[in-house]
């Protein structure tokens, strides 16, 4: 196994199969474009393990991801994919950067689901693109949009199902994408609270990274709870 | 004559009409959302007169806009609307934020006009917003979204054309929209070097805001020239 690329919160290997990598989860949190970190040991695991039911059950609706097979408490198998530069969020109630940059309150349950892109890239600050701007851009052709956003929002109505079984609200998350060498578009990267915005539904308590980002309280305990009730 | 409005580089005045409004040109001249400031006597004037003759031109092409006459060297009597509080760009070429915000060069022609809206709330600094965003906190309807964006791009073609026959590049632009109160939208505001790039056709030449925005040399004379070539 070769590294061939550390993130803030993963890295990923090349293996003996040209066509996969293994990414391994790390405990790093990392908040504000990497300004506030810490290592908090458990969160690696318990986003593996959250990461992998969901990509399960997308599997199980017709979502083509990645996902290959969870191969132990750090790593999974994946397809090789080459990620695309973009961010993409979906926001069904207003939250973090959607509240500051538009001086609303969090809280705001929109009518319909709110999709948008960032330009993933570090230095720049990962900033908001208009969609014509990833196409001018030549990150993604127009079909290719179209298709991500039909899916993303088709990705948004199984999660949000998904979260309200298990009596969480899905506020707000970002997915990736990647191309495999066919050029087809799958799902990548993660799904977990670290991406996620997961509200109790009656008590509105916060079960994801912002326990981190806004020091309120214990992350783990927090991400375990996500996961007992994933798994109850 | 009542002022009702004063913004960065125009007023506006109710009048005996209920129906309309007076608009006057100030020679002000602001940028970085007003961080530089400075009066530039003859500004307004040359502005009133551009944007008279571009208004007249886009409404002899079907593109309805609050315009009704240019009464005097400083003041357009116009149609009331309430402004919607988006600003509409529409890019051809690479420049200003969309450079910066991206990490590219000024200068990249691209194949497609690239389409964004901004929030405009200078306290907020105008925010670039994705079109869901700007239905998520009802600025606009799905089917407004939709008018606008068409009709922008059809500005943008009328532009365009008009600039190439006085051996000018239209790079990028900023209009407004108003409704009035049939709910009729109106394209509003002005549409003057104040508001777009335009670069010389064979030279590249500024001759628009970034004069001001950069010290390129005398404002003045670079807007004359414009209304010189449209004159011609």
């Amino acid at each position: 196994m070769e590294k061939i690329y550390e993130g803030k919160a993963k890295e990923v290997y090349t293996t003996d199969q040209a066509d996969e990598f293994i990414i391994r989860y790390k405990d790093t949190a990392t908040a504000g474009n990497g300004e506030k970190k810490a290592d908090i040991a458990g969160k690696g695991e318990l986003n593996l393990a959250i990461t992998t039911a969901i990509f399960k059950m997308l599997e199980a609706h017709g979502i083509p991801t990645h996902y290959i097979e969870t191969l132990n408490e750090r790593d999974m198998r994946v397809k090789k994919v080459t990620i695309l530069p973009l961010e993409v969020i979906v926001r069904n109630i207003s939250a973090g950067s959607f509240a500051k940059r538009f001086g609303v309150d969090e809280g705001i349950v929109f009518e319909h689901p709110s999709f948008e892109l960032s330009y993933k890239n570090d230095e720049l600050g990962d900033p908001l693109m208009a969609e014509d701007h990833a196409i001018a851009l030549g990150l993604v052709t127009k079909a290719e949009y179209d298709a991500i956003r039909e899916q993303t929002l088709k990705i948004n109505e199984l999660l949000k199902a998904f979260f309200l079984k298990i009596n969480l609200k899905l506020v707000d998350f970002k997915i990736e994408y990647g191309k495999d060498s066919d050029g087809n578009i799958l799902l990548a990267d993660e799904i977990s609270p670290d991406t996620c915005r997961l509200w109790d539904k009656d008590t509105n308590q916060k079960f994801d990274k912002d326990i981190f980002r806004r020091d309120l309280g214990d992350l783990i305990e927090g991400y375990q709870e996500v996961l007992k009730r994933i798994n109850n």
